[in-house]
């Protein structure tokens, strides 16, 4: 090991994950010395408010002035926990212009603007790694951007937020309402004050287009992912997913098309079925199957986020990024040489499950029918219950285009004959 | 792209994986040319019989001469898939010599001989890469020995081993006997047709050892496993599990002790609870719990053997040392500067379920809980059943060392009172 030679790391946030990342540091700093080949040093700790009480962390290390603190040019690695597009996008630019290689857990920002990040790497001979922003301490990044580069993926089916996996998993065991299930979250401390980035599914999109833009090395936006959340899940379509032998999720998918040349991202609500294994992942754990043409199908589980499980895959970043700064050598860059068509919503294949409340009289059900048939959706089962003069009809139909779904959907709302779509929800995991 | 460069590559091997390998380097090519930074040329390809159909390999590639392909002194990646331990330890000693680095799935040579591999590779600055030698296609080696590098692994558990598993699995669902459950496994091809390796816990036992290798940054060597396999489990084991509402798995188990200074490493079946998500491990799938200090727990599943999944692990490792090949760069070595102790068996800490078959008369309950007192094994549950003047006692311990579990079990088969010890097994993953 080399003793001599110190890497110097300055840290950017010390809240929740900052906080863990500087406590590791320091409770094992033997291990990571070893592990890295020469010890570390925390030189600086860039924070809003230095008057507050921050256990373990010398007073002289902190800073409000994070830009100054990377500019110093003596920097090997800046960990960028701070969150949020500014600061953190200049900061990390001018790490990199200042010598300084980059380990961050920032997805809404990699999602924003990634590739902009990575060019700035790149120019400057430095690492970017970002473990942590996709599903906390789960090793998720490193196995697509590496294990599997020999492989081609055609799928990534995950549950990668925890908040609404809890509200979710509270509907589905208590029979609860959504807005029961939430507040139950808040007070656990699983939802934020304002929980709209979780339950919105925001966060869950920013992960899917970092999680696609690795698993087809294709460049996949924010805005490209198509997104719903959570709010609109009611206590009945819990029900009926329980009625269907299914459990309800809020999944991330990034599917590459059957003909190879697109991809599609997208974040919603949907129902799959209780064998699944991610209908067995409670709480606020994480889950992420990948599905590639070689390896057959894959599942990581593991604490999605939380300052600790977070801070681990920060470290295991440093500990990669440490190692390369001493030999002078770089990890991977950007790969998006595949450059695939992201198609839109549209276009992702997936089947409905459909409730209708409808008019109690002959000759509804072949109304309906016709309506699917017209657009070449295929329906896989129906049940009909009349109560009242009243009816409710639940289809389920076979796979097909989304637009071709909601085409369907359209017509139905406008038939006579249907009182309400009570409730729309995609099926998928079969 | 570098196309002037191309990285050449030298399979060992062509058999299952060997051939799967050499399929997918020409069909994913461009893919690979496109990660890697360079088109991969198969240069030779060296098997037993040249004279067997190889589809999709040219037959001036073919060679019996692996030693004289290695020395070539041209080849930058010599793929080992020939499996055992010589002429497989030789020719990667060689190609090492020669300038080349490797990629093996070779379990049975790592647990052997792993330390002297990674010297070799060291010396002769190379890179020694293993992804498919412990869990196929699942990655595994690379999330232990790089994502959780910040992080301290406190345990692993896993199911390291998919002929086993479907064999238990088989007993389980359908009640059948070790032996009528074998030759199903057998007849489908997860069995071979000398099934030792597998079922009495080889294979998995160099699995543990190399798995608690990575976990504790320690040399464990395959004599240092404590290994059992699966021919005695019995259809009665398994009801007597599912009467606890556990299943019987064969579980490889790597574990630091309580104090930190040492770690244990084994292999043999044991109980586990239905709720446990390796309980929920069917068919011939592998996946393998870490326990983290930081991280929390994680899991890894997907098809633990079969050419092609395997060969998606050998490919990843490919593209990672052909990058480091064209940058002059190497990934990280053999780390085991931690050199914990390595405890033998009695130290690991565990819990039992024993079922013994005693004389129906006052007193022998009283005879039986002084004997585990004796040993300070403390005694979870008792459940005693009589039947024509024999009864059966089933004693559930708590955690124990497993010698004292052992001494207990000795002295238990000398009273007279106690008929037989019908069976013994571990109780784990509570
Ligand atoms: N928390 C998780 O479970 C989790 C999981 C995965 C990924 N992440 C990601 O990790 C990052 C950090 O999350 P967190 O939960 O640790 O956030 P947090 O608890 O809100 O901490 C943010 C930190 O940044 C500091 N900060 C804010 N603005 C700053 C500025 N302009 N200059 C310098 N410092 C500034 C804050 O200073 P003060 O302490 O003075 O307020 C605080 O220390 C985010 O990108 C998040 O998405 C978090
Ligand atoms: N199969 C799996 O699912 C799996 C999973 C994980 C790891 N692995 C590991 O992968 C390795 C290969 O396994 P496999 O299943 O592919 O084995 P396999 O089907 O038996 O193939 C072995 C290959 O090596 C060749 N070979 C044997 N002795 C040789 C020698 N002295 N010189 C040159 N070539 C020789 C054979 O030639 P011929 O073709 O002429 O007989 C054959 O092509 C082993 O280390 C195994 O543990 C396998």
């Amino acid at each position: 090991m080399n003793t001599e030679r110190k890497l110097k790391v300055a840290l950017l946030g010390c809240g929740s994950v900052g906080s863990e990342v500087a406590r590791i540091m320091t409770t094992h700093a033997d291990d990571l010395a070893a592990r890295i080949g020469a010890p570390v040093e925390l030189v600086g700790v860039a924070v809003r408010r230095t008057g507050r009480p921050r256990p373990g962390i010398p007073g002289d290390l902190l800073t409000t002035d994070a830009t100054a603190l990377v500019k110093r040019g003596d920097i090997d690695v800046v960990i960028e926990v701070i969150g949020g597009v500014e600061p953190a996008r200049g900061l990390i630019t001018t790490a990199f212009e200042h010598g300084a290689s980059v380990v961050t857990a920032n997805k809404a920002l990699l999602a924003e603007d990634g590739p902009a990040l990575y060019a700035a790497a790149e120019q400057h001979g430095a690492d970017l790694y970002y473990e942590a922003a996709v599903a906390g301490a789960i090793p998720l990044v490193r196995p697509l951007r590496e294990s599997l580069a020999g492989d081609r993926v055609n799928r990534v089916l995950g549950i990668v937020n925890g908040t609404t996996n809890f509200i979710l998993d509270k509907m589905d065991t208590s029979g609860a309402g959504y807005a029961e299930a939430l507040e139950e979250a808040t007070a656990l401390g699983y939802a934020e004050a304002d929980p709209t980035a979780d339950v919105e599914g925001f966060d869950a999109a920013a992960k899917a287009a970092i999680l696609a833009g690795l698993a087809f090395h294709t460049r996949v936006r924010l805005d490209d992912v198509h997104r719903e959340g959570i709010t609109e899940v009611s206590a009945s379509d819990m029900a009926s997913a329980r009625e269907m032998g299914c459990t309800v999720k809020l999944l991330a998918i990034c599917e590459r098309s059957a003909d190879g040349t697109s991809v599609t991202a997208r974040v919603h609500p949907a129902m799959i079925p209780l064998a699944h294994p991610l209908a067995s992942v409670h709480g606020a754990y994480n889950a992420v199957f990948v599905e590639a043409t070689a390896a057959g199908q894959l599942m990581f589980y593991g604490p999605g986020a939380g300052g600790s499980p977070t801070a681990s895959a920060v470290l295991g970043d440093l500990v990669a990024v440490g190692r390369h700064k001493l030999n002078g050598t770089r990890g991977p860059g950007e790969s998006a040489y595949a450059q695939l068509q992201v198609a839109p919503m549209g276009d992702a294949v997936t089947r409905y499950h459909i409730s209708l409340d409808v008019a109690d009289k002959p000759g509804v059900l072949a109304q309906v029918a016709t309506i699917f048939a017209g657009h070449d959706v295929s329906i896989d089962t129906v049940r009909q219950q009349g109560k009242d003069g009243e009816a409710s009809l639940v289809v389920v139909t076979h796979r097909a285009p989304d637009s071709a779904l909601r085409a369907v959907v359209g017509e139905l709302r406008k038939l006579d004959t249907v009182r309400d779509v009570a409730s729309i929800m995609r099926v998928e995991g079969e």
